[in-house]
């Protein structure tokens, strides 16, 4: 009950915030997200620290995420004041033309309203409070409303307070961004069902992404979620390849497979492979290096526990053989056919932790079939050359249909944030396969197109103003142009 | 049961249909919208006989429909003829970066797949068959699956033949195209939860709409809706104007109202005015005008019996007066106050035909608060001179987070199709107040973005080859250009 009350409070600080923070240039909102990247970098090893004891994970890793989650903020702040990214598009009036008049129309992206983030329990920085979903969100000019992720709530309410020291030292409004912190689904499914909340921002399980759809689409008003959920991020090892680099490949996977412990939503889970004269050396190399793998701590004890679970169903499955096992039984590299995967859905559930899955098939059709009969990746990837060429352009073919990202001869693990990035896929890697929670392209999760039919210049926003007062790029009567 | 069978052969070529389809380079694509809209024109007097005998449109309005659909497809041919709508981002690679290389990574608009369009009562060439969906969606690279409306079949079909005989033409993948017919939702539904359809399109009632919604977040995949439902379209009329203006703005709404025989989505169907000198005399004009509007034959039975309904209903209110009656009790025109407004949402549910509500408010401060407890809708318009400035400001605030269209001294009746027109707006105008049905933008309804990691230039679709054989508006490394 007392939850609820805060977040009713904070919901409507927010929705009262977002007509003055929606309409600061952008040059403002800018200065504010840089702001939040140097209150950030200046808690210093306090929040390093504290990352660490909450989450496990080591110091360059921690190290590495700030720097990601501040270049992130800087990102849309350079996006936002140079202020292209609205797609400004207008028609000027024809009155003569016949039989009808055409008015003068101009549209632009314009921000929702308040928005939902929960924090991701694998990234307590970069998908957390300061991280993607928060920076896009309030770079679109949207207020955040950030749910705190129980595995770190300290570092939550150390990274919230240098945001809102950003909020007061650049003058943003009141309700420009709250924390809401609270055990279990309570405080979460009230900030959804709120009726000042326009959207939701989502890392995590299944489970839960696919609850807060459920609870979004039956609000009166139902709202946009962008729920990133579970991804096997198949890989695919053609002969050629395979035959020409299988040790690097095997070593280059052992690290996408292990690397920060298999938490990672990139992790490779699932390896096809066609049978050939190369499998097993390959397999002997990845079994070794997966069998030597030293355990690590995972971030919580829930993740520990479920991934105990789940790789413990992968091994018992009929199916399935056992290739790897780490000290203490973390990592872990299992094998099955292309029939026996083709046959059970149940081989394609996301093992979130340092395992993965061979899949050997007899032959380029099964392969081609395996790869037809998956569900919705973040990515995919698959390591080719020469000779492969044909299989791969089938295989090309089937993953396009069903990835955010393909991949050639890489590894799906690391995102980089940029432009040019597409970190979403179709369902159920996502709930929402239109849209990247990474990247500048992300921030149109969190905009409407709106338009305005004969309104004089003085109403109008910058944006749209005949004489281009912000020199960006528009399309002014079909034709792409910066100037006015 | 054989509707089922019809629907699942359908959908089925329709998956075959999209690799092939969307494949074809754009320009090839733009011959077949071309071709289509040429068919459609050559079935000349006969489809325009069809329309009226089943719709009960004027040839005029027929005539005009169909020009506006073939302008549609030649509009969106264009479009991807010229093919810089993908929004093409590259990032080119930077091997030495430390401590990461940074790979070479380009990210562009890809066609969904299959998309079911449903066809519109009252545009039965414009958003039915051949209309905006399937045009836009048929550009993207997708194939489509029209449900024909039961209150047009045979125009539907004759539109449908023509469709087909573009396909055949220029020769598409057998599955491009397909119609289904059959009563009520059964056909309609069997489409929304087939395995093989990617998004759906719908024009319609609120509860065909919010059905759809259900049934697609229902599906083990869910898929997203744009369905366009219900809009009363607000009209703000302030004192100078009405004060320099009653009488073109009574004679301008009398059309708006009654235009169409007011089956229009964008009808103003709630007019707001500032209670003053100049009330009487407007509110007598437009009461003789609607009064004397000539009785016309609506599109079917079941809308003019819902739209007598209605009326009715909203005539017996206890807070409604009936100003105007026209003929036969159609055309109509009703008056409330603004604080009956504030408390009733019943007055706010979309009355389809030619009638309009007055609400008269008593201060700035009531029109204010009117505006602001107003549902999403696709329009809302303000006519203001001179003093209205500061009214204006304050309403533009509130209009400009519920509407898609915001229209200043003119009528929301008329939707320009061009690049910045939107015609859309927040539930529940429609299900997804991100999108719009009308214009070049909404072309995006069908795509996701979709990202490439390191791959070779021959694999790459041309939209992305670095040598950038098509010419196309990319931004690279950040930078807009047109070059290579």
């Amino acid at each position: 009950m007392g939850m609820s009350i805060t977040v009713d409070a904070v919901a409507r600080q927010a929705a009262l915030a977002f007509p003055k923070y929606s309409a600061l240039p952008g040059r403002e909102r800018a200065r504010f997200l840089r702001a939040v990247a140097g209150k950030i970098e200046a808690l210093g090893d306090e929040l390093v620290e504290i990352v660490m004891a909450e989450s496990h994970l080591p110091a360059a890793r921690v190290m590495g995420e700030r720097g990601r989650t501040c270049g992130q903020l800087r990102m849309f702040a350079d996006l936002i004041e140079e202020g292209s990214w609205v797609e400004a598009r207008i028609e000027t009036a024809l009155p003569e033309r016949k039989p009808l008049a055409k008015p003068d129309l101009r549209a632009m992206q314009a921000p929702l309203g308040p928005v939902a983030v929960f924090c991701a329990a694998n990234f307590p920085l970069a998908f957390s409070v300061a991280g993607g979903d928060t920076a896009s969100a309030l770079a679109a000019g949207c207020p955040v409303i950030v749910k705190a992720h129980s595995g770190h709530l300290k570092t939550a309410e150390l990274t919230a307070k240098a945001v809102l020291a950003a909020v007061a030292e650049t003058g943003m409004p009141e309700g420009t961004f709250a924390l809401v912190t609270g055990s279990g689904q309570e405080a979460g499914q009230a900030l959804v069902k709120h009726p000042s909340i326009t959207a939701v921002g989502f890392t995590g399980s299944r489970a839960g992404g696919t609850a807060l759809m459920a609870s979004a689409a039956a609000r009166p008003v139902p709202i946009p979620v962008y729920a990133e959920m579970s991804s096997l991020n198949p890989l695919f090892l053609l002969p050629q390849a395979l035959k020409n680099r299988w040790e690097a490949i095997a070593a280059g996977l052992h690290g996408a497979v292990t690397g920060g412990v298999g938490q990672f939503c990139t992790k490779p889970g699932l390896v096809f492979v066609l049978e050939g004269p190369d499998t097993d050396h390959f397999e002997a190399a990845l079994a070794s290096a997966i069998g030597g793998t030293s355990a690590c701590p995972m971030l919580n004890e829930n993740i520990a526990s479920n991934y105990a679970d789940r790789r413990g169903a992968l091994a018992e499955h009929p199916e399935v053989t056992t290739l790897a096992d780490g000290p203490e039984f973390q990592a872990g590299l299992f094998r099955t056919t292309g029939s026996a995967f083709i046959k059970d859905r149940h081989l394609q559930e996301e093992v979130f932790g340092p395992s993965t899955l061979l899949v050997l098939c007899e032959t380029e059709a099964e392969l081609i079939k395996c790869a037809g009969g998956l569900e919705g990746q973040l990515t995919a990837s698959v390591h080719a050359d020469g000779a492969d060429v044909e299989i791969f352009r089938a295989l090309q073919g089937q993953l396009e249909k069903i990835c955010g990202r393909l991949i050639f001869n890489g590894f799906s693990t690391g995102v980089e944030v940029c432009h040019a990035i597409v970190h979403g896929g179709p369902f159920p890697a996502t709930s929402d396969g239109r849209s990247t929670s990474v990247g500048t392209l992300s921030i149109h999760r969190w905009c409407r197109a709106l338009c305005f039919q004969n309104l004089p210049e003085e109403f109008l926003p910058d944006a749209l103003k005949s004489s281009n007062p912000l020199g960006i790029w528009r399309l002014v009567d079909g034709k792409r142009t910066a100037s006015a």
